[in-house]
């Protein structure tokens, strides 16, 4: 290494590496997550070299490993996302994440006056657009784009 | 490297590395510094074993070297963080950070009455507490903490 100054980075025992994210979203990934209150090692690399989109992000976290709703709303802020399940030093899962067709029950309505803002009644939404990220509400029909999206 | 799968990252070329920070602010000092726009490389780490801290948190930016103004910000959110400037692969300068004195013209005082909030009046402050960062406004007298503080 001779005297170039690496930040040394240790490999992954157990965890997932969250690949591929569009760059402006790195840091939403890590909050829909719930990431910024994790308390074992996580690394997070933005705008780094990436021969498929040109820059990408990049989360690495230690001893997690994510449900299918945490993989529904990675996939809804990042679509372009690859997830790596890494056990014992070695990659046991790797996979794209799926856009699903329907959003049941995590995902806000961007419409102050849809009912589900205002009685105790899960969101629905259908999945009108998988590239741009479109969500439409099942019970007001307005539409929820990727940049307003919030989870409950 | 056998079969681990590790983090592939380069060596520094030019930038600048804040190290030992403390772990609840590692977003914080990236917010701070408006590093969630910066568009060139960036590593961060959370929760990385520090001999010295227990935990801490890094952030590696490349082709970035920070101001003055900047460096007394990240001292009063990270007053145990290390600044280490990168020229040429090589360590060109290592330092800590000093929290100042007096802090002109860059925080926002709490005090939602205070006259700085509402005149065209820069914000003065004195710290009067240098651990757990306490900063007295000079004009509303009202203290400011390190978790309120918010940056103009």
């Amino acid at each position: 290494m001779d005297k170039k100054t690496e930040l040394k980075v240790s490999a992954l025992e157990n965890g997932t590496v969250i690949d591929h994210i569009p760059v402006s979203y790195v840091l939403e990934v890590m909050r829909i997550l719930d990431l910024e209150d994790y308390n074992d090692q996580i690394y997070l690399g933005a705008n780094l070299e990436s021969k498929k989109y040109g820059k990408k992000g990049l989360i690495k976290v230690s001893n997690r490993f994510f449900k299918d709703v945490e993989i529904n709303k990675i996939s809804l802020v990042a679509p372009t996302a690859t997830l790596i399940e890494i056990r014992d030093y070695s990659v046991s899962r790797k996979s794209g994440v799926t856009i699903p067709d329907t959003v049941a029950g995590f995902a806000k309505c961007i419409n102050p006056k849809c009912i589900t803002n205002h009685q105790q009644i899960a969101t629905k939404f259908y999945v009108t657009d998988k590239e741009d990220i479109k969500l439409k509400c099942h019970y007001c029909e307005k539409i929820t784009k990727r940049q307003d999206l919030h989870f409950l």
